[in-house]
Parts: structure tokens; sequence; C-alpha cells
């Protein structure tokens, strides 16, 4: 089985990027990802004041995808997330939802053991993510550490074994790359870290052909969410608003206005996380309502 | 079992209220509520810029908590929420996240059958939620269409049947009231309505006494909450990180940075309204991190 090494990574998603590795549509295959410090921290005697930012969220690959075409919707299915046996937390002054309020940086390592992250005397479930995943964007050079339409930091707690992405491919062969995986992190990620971790992703990609939507959509056992960045919060939560009443009224057949009722009654707007360059929310709509066949004309 | 009467209702939070009636601790009762409209919307030809507006958001109350005295918590237990046979929800040009793009107003009467809202061709399933509950605040007058420390219109998913609501007494017997229930809504009530039905609600309240939190925390099956409003979402999204990591700090003796490290890892940031005249989120710690015995100091 292809296995991708962590040694081949990207810091920016652009249109060209040079192919680290190639796949079939329907192959499994093994990503290898470092932490998002680059496994520069191997102790909490390191500061993230110390480290060499310019190695800050490697995302391996890019991997090309046979037969993806610009106009076509890759999907991603995470199979499963083999994790390292520690991850990474840090406090940086200025930075996250109270940032005013850390007076000096630290680091915390936390040890990951049968299935649970310790942590302050408590045992959290490990429940792996991908934080950064994304294809070749159709123009412009997004840094790994930012979100937007092509994926990239989406930081969403969601995008876990067992979920599938949909990514609208932009670029010949796709060009998809990942990293900066979380053993655990609640919504918001609001210190500015989860337990950051190495990984070995299994994935596996197919192609819906000729049809694909402006924003990242996920598929878990609990609906389709759609996953949009903004410049702030608000441009965020309107967008995804709109982005999911599009989606109920082109895969429902519904008047615009039903459209809008049905996502007040139904669809759940979360934060994704808010300490990126930009924010991310998602707006899930529940099983049952919509689904992916409906939604991508095929 | 006492029952209080939808025809006893308040439209404004004020610290001083006359009594609709006096419950013991530990008391079964039932509140009868109309819907947000006070029922004025009685068939889709009723616009919601017909009716009058000053019977919106009635709150069923307020009343009296025997023994409930300022610096006490009170305990708020949602045994089952009866609910009429149909839901109303409104469009309403300039309301909602997307306000702009409604182009006239619109009434959607929704039927509840067998556990379902049946709207759209849809069947969602009935979860339902108390929209508008709250005490006597301090000082100030809240219009009961507004949330706020005291609670009020925090139109937050969770607060239903099974959960336990834990208000601040601020005022003498706490003076309790409640309306503005719905059949289901999502996240957000993005449109600026859920499914607005009348119901009666089944409660039992406690008292912890001498202990309370700044903002209301609802302890359901998936851990406590705590309900943070805001003049807009960032300063709400801020404060309730800010509650969140004080609430682990003090309730299980961390440092600070220890308990904002634990909350990026375990709190989900969630949205519950962007649609009132303040903005209304939640900080949810899960299952097993916290308990509320640890949390109010008795």
């Amino acid at each position: 089985m292809l296995k991708v090494s962590a040694k081949d990574a990207i810091y920016i998603f652009e249109p060209e990027m040079s192919p680290a590795a190639s796949v079939k549509p329907g192959e499994v295959f093994k990503v290898e990802t470092s932490d998002c410090f680059c496994g520069q921290i191997k102790s909490e005697g390191t500061l993230c004041s110390e480290i060499d930012f310019d190695r800050i969220n490697p995302a391996t690959g890019p991997i090309t995808i046979e037969e993806a075409e610009p106009g076509d919707t890759l999907a991603v299915e995470i199979i499963r997330m083999d994790l390292a046996d520690h991850g990474v937390a840090v406090t940086v002054p200025g930075e996250g939802l109270l940032g005013d309020s850390v007076e000096r940086p630290s680091t915390k390592i936390i040890p990951i053991r049968d299935g649970k992250c310790l942590f302050a005397g408590l045992s959290l479930p490990v429940k792996p993510m991908i934080g950064v995943i994304g294809v070749a964007p159709e123009e412009g050079a997004f840094p790994t550490g930012t979100p937007w339409s092509h994926g990239g930091n989406m930081d969403t707690k969601d995008i876990g074994p067992g979920a599938t992405l949909y990514l609208p491919v932009r670029r010949p062969g796709a060009l998809l790359a990942m990293g900066d995986c979380h053993a655990v992190m609640g919504d918001g990620e609001v210190c500015c870290s989860g337990c950051e971790v190495a990984a070995t992703i299994t994935l596996r990609t197919s192609l819906i052909k000729g049809s694909s939507r402006k924003w990242p959509i996920l598929e878990t056992s609990e609906g389709l969410s759609v996953i949009v960045s903004g410049e702030n919060l608000d441009s965020a939560l309107s967008e995804a608003t709109s982005e999911a009443v599009d989606m109920l009224k082109a895969g429902l057949g519904l008047s615009w206005e039903d459209a809008y009722v049905l996502s007040s009654l139904a669809m759940d707007l979360r934060i994704s996380q808010l300490v990126d360059p930009k924010k991310t929310v998602r707006g899930v709509i529940p099983k049952g309502i919509l689904t992916t066949s409906k939604l991508f004309k095929r």
C-alpha cells in the first residue's frame, strides 16, 4: 500500500505544486503527518516562542488524484488514524480567545494511552481529527495555516475516521495534502492549540465528475456539514447559512423561503475554530434531510 | 398538581414583580405557555407584520420559589413538555441572518403529528425546548425577548426535557417565568423563528443555598454548559470561554493556564442564537470532567 512520507510536505496551497505521489480513485493509501510544529517540540522545556515558524503546519503531499479535473468533486474517505504516543498543547501570550490573560508561553506534553489523552489529572477520550486538509486553489497562495474554500486549516473536529470530506477540484489532479492532526480538540480551539499530534492517516478517494460546490462539505453519521471560512465570524456565519439554504433549495427542490425556514428549524450553525487567520464555522444539516446524491448532480 | 395559567404572563423581567403562583422546592408543577406570538397567528394568512408586537414573547409567571434568597442557585429540572398540535414559523424582511434576501413576510403553519414536525415534505423529529426562561434580575428591566445573565430569551435548544437549568437567584423568591417554546430549532435560529409552539411544561425546582455563578448553567446528558449572552457574538464567545475556564479552575482546582488548555481540548463553543437583541452562545464541558457538586460550593 502506498504510504506518503511526512518528509514530502508543503506550507502553501497554490495552483501549481509538484506532486509527491499519485493515486487512483478507489485506491486505499496512507499519509504520514508531522504534528503542526513539525516535531520541533519534544519536551515541556521547548516553548512555542523558540521554534522555527517557517516550519509550522506542514501538510503532507500534494497527492495527485488520477482523472481529477476542475469542476469535479473529490470525496476523501477517512478510514482510520493512527496517532503518536503523545501530543503537544501550547499557550502563547496574545493568542487564542483569552490571549490577553496569558502571561508567558507554556508547553504541555500530553501522553496518549489506551485511547485517552492524559491531561490535568483527567483522561479525555481520544477523538482524532485532521486540522489541515485541502486541494490546490484555482488561484492565489494560501499558507497551510489558513482555511478557505479549497480546504486548508479548517480545524473542524468532525474531520476524522468514518467521515468523508467533499472538496471542490480546482486544478488537474486535485493535489490533495493534509496534516495538523489532533488527538482531541474542542469546537473553537480557544487557546490556539488542540492536542497536536503526529499521525498516519488511512484514506480512500473517489471522484464525482462534473459537479461541485463552492465550499467543502463533510459527511458524517450526523449528516452533511458545509464548512465555511470568513474574514470574520459574522461573515462566515452568514455565508454558511446562505450556502446551506442554497444546498437545501437545490437538493430538495424547495423555494428559497422554505429552504431558509428549514435551515432555521433543522440546521445547526457550529463553530469550528476562532484562532486561525480566518474564522471557520459549519452548518450541520442532520441526516435524513439531504444526501450527497441529491446535492451533487451527476 | 399546581398548574400556572398562560394568562399570567410577563413581558419584562425586572427586580420587583407580583408573583402569579408559589411553589415549594421539590414540588412538581406545570406551567402553561403561549407561543411567542401569544397565539395571535392562527393561519398562514396572518403575517408577522399584522400582529400586536406588545404581545410578543410572553413568559408565564412569575412563580415564587419558597426559601429562595439572593446568592442561591435555583435548579430547574424540566421533566416533560406537552406541545400543541401545530407550530408556527415566520420570515420577516430584514430579520435573521439572511434578512436582506427576504422579500416579503411569510407565515408557515407546521403540523405536529406523532412526534414529527411536518414541513416542506419532510418529517423533522420533535425536540422540544424552552426559548425564554429566567428569574428576576438584580437590577434593570429586561424585555422577555432579550437574553442576559438572569436567563430570558436564551433560545438554547438543549433547554428541554431531561435537562436541569441552574439560574442565579438575585431576588427573594427567585421569581421564575418561562415561555417561547419550540418543537424544533437549529442552533442559530437563523431565520428568526423556530417551530414556535404553545406548550405545557412539567417542572421541579430545588435550591443550592449560598452558592451561585454569574451565568446560567445547563446540565444535560452531554455535560455542563455555561450559557452566555453578549452585545455581540465575539464578546459572548470570549465571556463564555472566560467563564468556562473559571469553572474548570474553581471546580477542579487547576491553574488558570491548565484550565485554559483544558477548555481548548475539551470544551465546545456552540451558538445558541444569533437573532435576538443580544447574541447567545454556550460553552459545553463534556460529562466526566466537571460536576455541579464540584462547581457549586455548598
